[in-house]
């Protein structure tokens, strides 16, 4: 196994991420290096001009699992091999060409613009931005391009690269993670969504992968447009057309000595691993009083004074990690599982053990696989999980709750 | 019109929220004093005798707009007033009976669990939980209890009360807001998503309206369960079947000597109306990301270092605003609106300026209408926008990006 590449986060201590971006923890997945220049997603000649550049780059995606040489880097592709699949140009039409030859009977594969890669020496320049224009592109066979894909994909891994499943082990580079965490997440919502919540009736991916329209008609396997039943969401402002996120809060908490930290464990976790607690925020809530809500509901802890940290983009599917550092009340410090049977355990830990905690490495896969759920030495999330951050700024005193006093 | 009621953000100055919940901001709609008891929403058990108390209370809608006695406060009504539109207990059934009872040819009214509002008098307790549940119903008269709906409507209006079409003016009392914001934000997330994203097919609404199954069979109008297509989403877990809630930046940024203040405006608004950049989070960024990619798309500043502040949910209809102050770089400051057409003007504005701009109560309603898009006197958002409690944080040097110098 190839070692783990350097890691973001980037804390302010002179390198390069920190330079640029300032102080402030930047996540891993977060931080991608693409000008996604939204604006340019409606325009096709954009777009079409885009992906028949010599400089465009892909990243393939098979069942989501993306083409890697290794386990730190993905292997871009060109636009030539390809083309049996995408065919020359999916942006040669309109937006309203495609609406209008909108057939729901037959089936193309995703191809999401994710950005331009901007240098000073790319031949590809629009406007004022230069550099590669990065797609990817979903080549997990299906329908009538099934055979396609599959030679593509045999073509694509007879070199020795491969399709990796366990990209959520989180060994590709800081900078290419960004890039693939966004791919991934558009593919997921594409994917996911076909058909329109509206009205029932299938969706036309559009902008580059960016939005999803319910068209007035569809060929449905014929030569002439049908009309279709009228549809909410063509009327006015919706977000049902465009890529759902959902917003999580992730929290450590402290106590109101400052003197721990909460820790929970989910029965579904390997032996030994503790975590911060998290959860999906709901309609009508905001960030600190979700963590107020589900810390009391997961653990019973009651908390009081909620400080915002960093957050993470996290495409497992679609989960937006909110990390926020929170402070217990004196009297609401008792754990009590019962209300929500979500954790199997949850307890104090001090933050001088802690600090002890956060040096150890993870263990192995191999480790886990052989010590399995009977292994009782905790271990805590590696520092690619916004959780192992806010952890690490307890234990570094942020925002004041773990006093100088924890030290002892 | 009512004076405006006492509205949060509560800082950290001895108020009652402060002391529930510690310093920090606590935007208007966020601080919903109901506990949701989130993992009671599946016992049907629980909803029944919650609904069928006569502690419980209920917020009515129509279209939306929330029943009111007066700007400020909203009429809670008891079931007997609605019970010829929502029959006399819609949780008798348990969720399977329902799932197999399902008819998609049969409307009913929308009725959401929105949590208990505790207290040690209230004769409802179910384990330790006492107080009075409250339940929002969608009166919005459709289908086969349109007649009912309207007659039930005009009794409850019958004593003056009115259902206020302009609750985004932010005129309720900030507890029942927060309520209200819940109510409002499950119940569009209901009626904006009637059928499955991952098939197509009618789906049913369930725990207390938290969610939406796509059940695998349909009486259809008859007495015999129809078995449906398969759906992706009844296998393993899938997101479509929860409320969607959008992550969105908000951001007040710092010039880099710490001076000036960044303000824009979209042409939609009032004249003279100014405000914090905004914009929607996209799947693979981060809150840090999104505010560098907007603030840049649309006002062409380049920011570095994003410190988050607070959040506030927003329901019209489900966005979740995250609030940061950001610092823009050295080099970056000069204003560009041609990338993102989404503005009509962007410029700094003097910490000084903006001092006082925060001290300038909103213009009217009626001075709007009167001035319109005439007017030229540059005005803020209220205290109940998270934006304009983003101002004045970087009025008061929040995160150190606008120094002492800032006030000379």
């Amino acid at each position: 196994m190839a070692p783990l590449p350097e890691l973001i986060p980037v804390r302010d201590d002179g390198s390069v991420l920190s330079k640029k971006f300032g102080s402030g923890v930047n996540n891993y997945y977060s931080g991608c290096p693409l000008n996604r220049v939204s604006f340019l997603r409606e325009d096709y000649g954009f777009l079409s001009s885009a992906f028949t550049s010599s400089e465009a780059q892909f990243i393939v995606l098979n069942d989501f699992a993306p083409l890697v040489h290794d386990l730190a880097t993905i292997k871009a592709v060109r636009r030539e091999d390809l083309i049996s699949v995408t065919g020359p140009d999916p942006f040669k039409l309109s937006e309203k060409e495609l609406v209008s030859a909108y057939d729901s009977k037959v089936a193309s594969p995703l191809v999401v613009f994710l950005g331009i890669w901007e240098d000073e020496v790319s031949q590809f320049k629009i406007r004022e931005f230069r550099g590669r224009p990065w797609f990817s592109v979903d080549l997990t066979p299906r329908g009538s391009y099934a055979d396609a894909a599959q030679s593509v994909i045999k073509k694509l891994t007879s070199d020795g690269s491969f399709f990796m499943k366990g990209a959520r082990q989180n060994t590709l580079g800081s900078e290419i993670a960004a890039v693939y965490g966004e791919a991934r997440g558009v593919t997921d919502w594409n994917l996911r969504n076909p058909f329109c919540a509206g009205c029932g009736q299938r969706t036309l991916s559009v902008h580059g992968g960016w939005k999803r329209v319910c068209t007035p008609t569809d060929l449905n396997g014929t030569d002439t447009p049908q009309v279709r039943d009228d549809c909410p969401s063509r009327v006015g402002i919706s977000n049902i057309g465009f890529p759902r996120t959902d917003p999580t809060m992730i929290a450590a908490v402290v106590s109101s000595d400052g003197q721990r930290v909460l820790l929970g464990r989910n029965k579904k976790w390997p032996g030994g691993f503790y975590s911060t607690l998290a959860g999906f925020l709901e309609p009508g809530e905001g960030v600190e009083d979700c963590v107020r809500r589900e810390v009391w509901e997961e653990s019973g802890v009651k908390v009081g004074r909620v400080v915002l940290h960093s957050t993470q983009p996290w495409p497992y599917p679609a989960s937006l990690m909110l990390g926020a550092v929170a402070c217990a009340l004196p009297d609401g410090e008792a754990i009590h599982l019962g209300h929500d049977p979500e954790l199997e355990d949850a307890k104090w830990v001090t933050i001088k053990e802690l600090r002890e905690l956060l040096k150890v490495t993870r263990p192995s896969a191999e480790s886990v696989a052989t010590n399995g759920a009977g292994s009782d030495a905790l271990f805590l999330p590696p520092h690619t999980a916004i959780a192992h951050q806010l952890l690490s700024a307890v234990a570094e005193g942020y925002a004041g709750f773990s006093g100088p006093q924890a030290s002892l």
